[in-house]
This record gives structure tokens, C-alpha cells and sequence, in this order.
């Protein structure tokens, strides 16, 4: 059971590290434009990388469902590999949102690009499911 | 194992593409009332858009949670069911949270009826489990 | 299964009532202080339990992957051990933080042990799995 999912497991770990990477990067610009809790508010550099973090949140929820679904019920190597992909567009996202408001664009198509390859992959994997559970069809393995 | 949750997993990918639709009509809503990023004032209509897509945030953890102990340890049927109720009151929630704030006040009841319904299935059924793994005992097959 | 994951689920279950709870006394506080929605800012008693509360939602997805990849991969022992000192973290930082900005760092210094705690269970777990679908080797068995 375990090695279906290490790889997902292993993605998801990083993403992980990543988010917490973003948090304290956070703390520290609190710190440099001196932005003193609870405010959200101060510099537009903070605002900035504060919303950065803040999106990347926002979309956790559905990356993680999406990487999951494509990865348990489709295929695992593609799935982690998709969610490599979503992890770079992270990171390009952040850093070009903190860079200027208009930097955040080129990686949040990625991050879009990626979460549509995971859809498409979860859809497929939960469809076939599906059939093979109410109608004892395997479509996957009539098909390839 | 993956037909045991196939309907969890529907359910969730069903959820992650509301969420994503929620992302994309704040991003909308930004460029109509020229709430220029990282900005997360402006006018009403854009602030209560973008705190009715918060409070789905907000609660995502608390929903993925339910459902799928819910799902897992006690009845996948009735656990995707009242998950289906939940995405239809947070649909609610969030088209008359942009009309008005007090139109969030009917869609949220609905969310918080689902939450408790999967809450009492999960806990159901984590009872359960915990009482098998360490008495021995199956109550649920007892009682039924 | 569902044995080897019943107290990771039900770790989870806990935290899940938590964030609920939080989110319910952040809903009191709008009305005790007059904070009409959908704004966010106002008495700045209002403003820290807002911020305690959107600080616990930002780390549930990392707290969520480090609990059940420790869990999964490693031990579900001292995975829900760590589990519920975060938990009891999050409540310290939270009634800590609604007191005062400096009374949030106790409890948080907390949750960031019990999640590092997490982190190398899990990826001593993670590495071991690897290790065994890539090369055949149960590199904890041959330690232990």
C-alpha cells in the first residue's frame, strides 16, 4: 500500500517544506519594513510577499486534492511528476510576486498548467474507478 | 482499496474545482471594481467576494477532514452524500455572501449542518475502530 | 488499513473540532467589538484573534502532510503523539496571541518543535520506503 504513494508522499512533503519556507520568509520581511503583528498592512514589498503566500495557500487545498486523486486512481510517477512541476511554478510565482505585482504572472501559469494536467489525470483515474465499481468495467485496460 | 473511496475522492475533486472557481471569480471581481494586486480593499462588492472565498478557505482542512474520516472508518455513501450537501451550501454561501453580507447567513447553516452530520459518522466510526484495534470488539457489527 | 491510520485520523478529527472552535470565537468577537463583516480590521483585540486564527489555517496543510506521512511511513505511534502537542501548541498560541502579540511565541515555538519532530519521522519513513521499492533494501528493519 505504502509504495503506491510514496512518491505522492514524497511531493507532498516537499510542498510542505516549501509553504513553511514561504511563512517564514513572511516573518523576516515583517521584521526588514518593520510591519508589526497582527497588522497585514505597511510596505507595499510586505503586502506583496504577504499575498504571495497567501494564494499559495488559497490553492493548497485544491493542489493537494488534485495531486492525490490523479496519483492514487491514474498513475503515481506522472502525478509526482506533475507536482514537481506546480512546485517550481510556486516558487517562480513567489519570488517574481515579491520582485512586482506583475512578476507573479509566468508562474502562476504554470502552477494553472500543472493543476489542469493533475485534473485531467484525476478525472480519468476516478472515472474508470467508477465504472469498474458500478459496472465491473475496466476501461483503462481496454483501452492501453 | 481505491473503490472503498472513490466517492470520497469525487466528492473532494468535485470541492477542489468549486474552490478554483471561487480563485477565479475573485481574480474577476479584482479587475471589474480595479482592485489593483497585492490590494485586498476597495469597494464593497470586492471585499465581501473576496471574504466569502476566505471562509471557504477557512473551513476547507475542517471539511476534507470530516468527510474522509467520516467516509473511511464509518459509511462512504452517506459521507459523500453529506459532502454533496456541503458544496451546495458553500455555493450558497458564497452567491449570497456577494449580494450581501447577511446572504451568507443561509448557505453557512447548510455547511454547518454537513459538518456535523460527517462529525457524527467520524466520530461513529473512529469509536469503532479504536475499540477493535485495542478490545477487539466491532460494536458497529454488534449493534447492526 | 484503516487500523494503521485510526489514530492519525483521529488526531485529525481533533484538530479539525479546533480550527472550528477557533473560527467560532473569531465570529464572537465580531460581535462582542463591533466588526461588521465583511471587514477584517477594527478594535485591535479583534485584529489579533483574527490573525491567531488565519496563522493556524496557514500551517494546517503543513501540519496535516507531516502528520500523515510520519504516520503512514514511519510510526503512527509517535506520529499522533507529536500530533496532539501541536494541537496543545495551537491552543497555547491562540488564547496567548488574543492576549497580546508578544503572548503568541510560546505556543508557537511549540508547534515548530512537534512539526520538526514530524518532519524527520517522516522523512526517515519516506526514505525508507524509497529505498525498498527502488532497491528491495528495509533499511529500518536492519537497523532496528
Amino acid at each position: 500500500m505504502s509504495e503506491d504513494t510514496v512518491l505522492l508522499a514524497a511531493v507532498s512533503l516537499l510542498f510542505a517544506c516549501q509553504q513553511a519556507y514561504f511563512a517564514n520568509l513572511v516573518g523576516k520581511c515583517r521584521i526588514k519594513y518593520k510591519v508589526i503583528p497582527p497588522a497585514v498592512t505597511g510596505s507595499p514589498e510586505f503586502e506583496r510577499t504577504l499575498r504571495a503566500q497567501q494564494n499559495c495557500i488559497e490553492f493548497s487545498a485544491i493542489f493537494l486534492i488534485d495531486l492525490w486523486t490523479a496519483g492514487w486512481f491514474c498513475n503515481q510517477e506522472l502525478a509526482a511528476l506533475f507536482g514537481l512541476l506546480y512546485i517550481y511554478g510556486r516558487h517562480t510565482y513567489f519570488y517574481g510576486y515579491v520582485e512586482s505585482a506583475k512578476g507573479r504572472l509566468k508562474g502562476f501559469s504554470v502552477c494553472k498548467t500543472s493543476l489542469i494536467l493533475l485534473l485531467v489525470l484525476a478525472l480519468t483515474g476516478i472515472t474508470n474507478s467508477l465504472f469498474h465499481k458500478y459496472f465491473h468495467l475496466n476501461l483503462l485496460k481496454k483501452l492501453f
